[in-house]
């Protein structure tokens, strides 16, 4: 099997000047080795130097340092503020340069950073290399974290890239490919990775057995050195299916017995397992409801068990009643996160994390943010979001996420009033409320295709992903600029193309999906393609309401009430449909079609006219692609060419049976006579 | 595994007069034996008599005979005509009764029906027995015939109760159930069967090897007594797929020599064998438009190989584009079947059947009759109707077809100007262009469940097809009080509960599912539930326009100009909305919802009441089957019952989505403020 080393593939940079020849490092231990292969490999691909060891560190022109850990201190008189483990800073020593990193993941962290700056940036690395500038950064997320949904026998749930790296036939695999695997997430600062589906089933429910627990102590200890912490999905009802219990109710001493049992059989055997992630009472998964129990009950018992071995249970807040009659229009999906967890705040262990969706729904194309990062005070949360692009086009479609994650993270939840501290960034960062378990985490888009993420091009949500829990502050245009530079080399003609391509190719998809904060007009089960009404009738609470006269919830106080869990003046925003911002009018109002948009456009001229440019924009990115017809090494070209061939086709099919079904609903025409079935 | 005796289960008929107590009969052959155990069987469980053999027929009360065979010829003072090889004649003749059958299969049918009129018709029993009467018949269609799809590994395509019982794990399998299986048939007098699936695929390929053709042997020979052949589907790819040749081209020499040496292996194998029945060129299957031959070419390369053995080639009609776009208004799939085989009529060989869906779509809740059948003039055709309920509840929902078979048959079709003779019946009989291999065919709705047919009372729809493929003049009623009183005895309230209930279930069903004729507002793959947009903007040709002015296909000369398949008076009827039968106006005609109806509704008024009517007579079905609680056996009663309970509900899913949807797409209001949601 051949894959890519994605944007670690190091090609040359042209005119790069890199001054150093000699290197000092404390190769004894495996993270420095790591970074100072790295190193050398990059330095020799990027600017053909070789980089020789030396072992005065005072001589050296390159120093790889550790500040608390390390046996050598004399490179502490660092600029500014020391870094933390994780974080690094680069500057300038006579004779060189010393990377200095707070602990092994910071030193290794640095080192990427380097080699990124090399890449991406020559001229930033050149004020670097003459002491002009230091390089200095500590992470701004303590947990940034990868959630697979792989199931062990190697298919992988929502997942659009093949199969499994990670299990094949129920087994686990530890080979070349998952040492680059950590490899790529070492060098975007991703520091834990959940390897299963949290939808834990059949054989995935023995993972904390004998059957597994030694291959998962190697790939913990294979992990180690990148700065990454092995972690696992857990099965609400192991002391059922595993520990022949009856009930798997967390007050039952029994149930209780069997969680200390197996946390003290599975940190035997895995002392380096960071801690699991639970999905309960969710779509079908068993968990503390089942039991007149809350999630408070079921999350601390877990945490209990496995304190002892420092570990942590990240626990979901994606429950809500997947069987809903659609007739009944006041209960809301919406609410349900809000409504099931607000009142344990606080009540929660302080190494349980709930993880928390960045919208209320389900990672539709554009949602609000969950109203639970703005009313949860007392609470570890971490924020979740889906590089998988299950609702945005399948990594068929290119869907660049970073700007609508920039979006959540610079969400204001005025949690603490006026003070404008208190976005989304600033609380499951840690900053606002002096949290450490806390953080990103994305459902993972990778699998064992060879370029580890379907569309070579939704490799750019996989490192943005990594870079932005890293980094919050961060655009997304600079971090398209590097994913760009870092993948296909400094040629300008490439990133003027692919830049624009990926910066615009999220609203693109809006446009010709579904309008102004909708969602769901997707073939239910699958979710790939336009279906208006595929989920309308259906019990999943994920409705549009369309009628003759205009489309959209009413979540307002006068419709559900689902305002109300934002704290003002979001409230108040939402509430008025004049100041709701229109990507999401349909999200938080019912809206007859002639209703007049900011724009000057009806709703409904709207609806076409958006569904007829995302198509035509659709189009339009395949044509400009051509541009690099020759510049792209043929394969890759044909590689993304294909995809966005795929695209614009289908973005004429979700065009015409969005525009072909409003026109049938409302009987209004298209004021620009176009066709519409 | 036990499973039920179905109608033969032979109750203890109260004051039934059954004057035999010795009988003749030639038992040395096995159909005469079958014969004579089963009447010995029904005296014995029907009026507690033991008969017993006596070798002189002289002296015999009942005496079992053929007419072309057997060696005695004593009785051949026939009243009336000879019946032919699969007729009977049932007369009194001092000192008893003979059944005297026109050949084996005769014989064994007439002995079913005196038990059928036994158990069915006391009174008309008595006047046989006593000379009034003779009870006379000869088969309507030649051929009567089921279609099993099932498939090797089990399961049964479209299957509604259990999997197969022909088909275990890729075993053909021989035991007690198959030969039981056999009874019943041969019970209602169906004389062929097609025991796999007709999509052919995978192992299925293999049945015409050595794999199978030994035991393919047995079982045609265990049905041969029982009057049956047995028939296979055929795959048209085998020489591909089989014979490793590089194609299937009807008119190459090489795919010919396949055939020819095929069918020689075969038949050598299994001298019994009827023939294949084949899909070709429809949904996916391979057929002769791959190599730019038509069907004719395809079906007679097949027939010529299979003619030295008298083997009879059964070809489906059901060819239509099964990836049309769903913009295109013009193509309609309605008119393929006739467009595909019409310009064939004459080209056919002898020994080929063309089997044809009832309508021209497949097999809706309601549908015109295939205009094939007024149109082909010089081609064997055998009308397919399907008893598996696919579109008609999946045997949860009680639907008795026979109704539906009635009007198919009824038809009219004018192939003869004003005649009168030429309905579905007469053409399909061969009566109206004196052809010989012809009749009707049923996708079976059997499997291994314990009732053989999912809901209990679907066996009447098995029941009901065998009767009537035997003899279309009986009414829909008649079959069902046989099939009643042969199933549950004579109890009086039971058939008082049960004939409204069959009778009315068809029409019920429709009131609640599609309306006028629509169709295909259900869930696409599954078929079972309501989805009015399941198949709206998909590729199977299957639409209904709705729009909030609106529905109904456009299929006059104006339209898609399907109408000009019907022959005169037909053509002008569903041409004219004015003449159009009200019960099919959406399939012909695009009609505005405030149309009026004669029965003075509009058209929206009526879907509203219509789906309010139909789903309050389910729910009055699962009510007044209560009074059979404490008549039916409990477990009978439960079954039933539950089954209803699922309809009752399951009908207010129906009435509530499409009424939701269509007043949501036009806006108007029930007139009687019902809730709509």
């Amino acid at each position: 099997m051949t894959y890519s080393e994605a944007w670690l593939n190091y090609q040359t940079v042209d005119h790069l000047r890199f001054p150093f020849d000699t290197l000092y490092a404390d190769t004894e231990k495996k993270t420095v080795l790591l970074a100072t292969e790295e190193l050398q490999m990059a330095a020799k691909r990027l600017a053909k130097v070789k980089l020789n060891h030396i072992s005065d560190p005072k001589m050296a022109a390159l120093a790889l340092q550790g500040t608390h850990t390390g046996r050598g201190a004399i490179f502490m008189e660092i600029d500014g503020s020391i870094p933390n483990e994780e974080g690094y800073q680069i500057y300038k020593k006579k004779p060189g340069l010393v990377i200095c990193g707070g602990g092994k993941s910071g030193l290794l962290y640095g080192t990427f950073a380097l080699i990124r700056t090399m890449q991406t940036n020559p001229t930033l690395f050149s004020k670097i290399c003459s002491g002009k500038q230091t390089l200095e950064k500590s992470p701004a997320n303590p947990l940034r974290m990868l959630n697979h949904w792989d199931n062990t026998d190697g298919t992988i749930e929502r997942g659009y890239a093949g199969n499994s790296f990670f299990f094949v036939n129920h087994e686990l695999v530890i080979n070349e490919r998952v040492k680059d695997y950590a490899r790529l997430l070492a060098s975007i600062g991703i520091n834990g990775t959940v390897i299963n589906n949290v939808n834990v089933r059949g054989a995935a429910t023995s993972l904390i057995t004998g059957r597994y627990l030694p291959q998962l102590a190697k790939l913990s200890e294979l992990f180690a050195p990148y700065g990454i912490k092995l972690y696992l999905s857990l099965n609400f009802a192991a002391p059922m299916e595993l520990g022949a219990l009856a009930s798997c109710d967390p007050l039952d001493r029994n149930v209780q017995n069997f969680w200390k049992k197996k946390m003290e059989e599975v940190y035997t055997a895995v002392p380096l397992l960071g801690g699991f992630l639970v999905k309960a009472d969710s779509e079908g998964r068993p968990g503390p409801f089942t039991y007149g129990r809350n999630h408070a009950e079921g999350a601390n018992m877990l945490a209990r068990a496995i304190a002892p071995y420092g570990g942590k249970i990240i626990w979901r807040c994606f429950v809500y009643n997947c069987s809903q009659d659609w007739r009944d229009r006041k209960t809301d999906r919406a609410k349900a996160g809000y409504d099931n967890f607000m009142p344990l705040d606080g009540e929660f262990a302080d190494n349980v994390i709930l993880q928390i969706k960045n919208g209320p729904m389900d990672f539709q194309v554009r949602e609000p943010v969950s109203p639970l990062f703005s009313g949860l005070k007392a609470t570890n949360m971490m924020l979740e979001v889906q590089a998988a692009q299950e609702y945005t086009g399948q990594q068929k479609h290119l869907c660049y996420l970073i700007p609508m994650w920039k979006e959540v993270l610079n969400f204001k939840t005025y949690a603490a009033g006026q003070t404008g501290a208190d976005t989304v960034a600033d609380i499951v960062s840690g900053r606002f409320y002096g949290q450490k378990n806390c953080g990103m985490a994305a459902v993972a888009n990778t699998g064992d295709d060879e370029n580890w993420t379907g569309h070579d091009m939704a490799a750019a949500n996989f490192y943005g992903f990594g870079r932005l829990a890293f980094d919050t502050e961060l655009s997304a245009e600079e971090i398209a600029k590097e994913w760009t530079r870092s993948t296909y080399g400094s040629n300008r003609e490439i990133l003027e193309c692919m830049l624009p391509m990926l910066l615009s190719s999220w609203e693109i998809y809006e446009k010709y999906t579904s309008p102004l904060g909708i969602g769901w007009m997707v073939n239910p089960s699958h979710h790939y393609g336009p279906n208006v009404d595929g989920y309308e009738y259906d019990r999943w609470g994920t409705y549009h309401y369309s009628d003759c006269h205009g489309m959209g919830v009413d979540r307002t106080m006068a419709g559900t009430g689902y305002v109300a869990q934002y704290n003002e003046p979001n409230r108040r925003m939402y509430e008025n449909i004049e100041t709701c911002p229109e990507k999401l009018l349909l999200f938080f109002h019912h809206v007859p079609y002639t209703y007049m948009l900011k724009t000057g456009k009806t709703l409904i001229q709207h609806i076409y006219d958006s569904h007829f440019e995302g198509a035509m924009q659709a189009q339009n990115m395949l044509l400009d692609f051509d541009a690099l017809k020759h510049i792209l090494p043929p394969a890759v070209f044909e590689h993304i060419h294909t995809r966005l061939k795929i695209q614009s086709d289908h973005a004429k099919e979700w065009r015409d049976r969005i525009n072909t079904y409003y026109f049938r609903m409302s009987g209004i025409p298209d004021e620009k006579g176009r066709t519409i079935y």
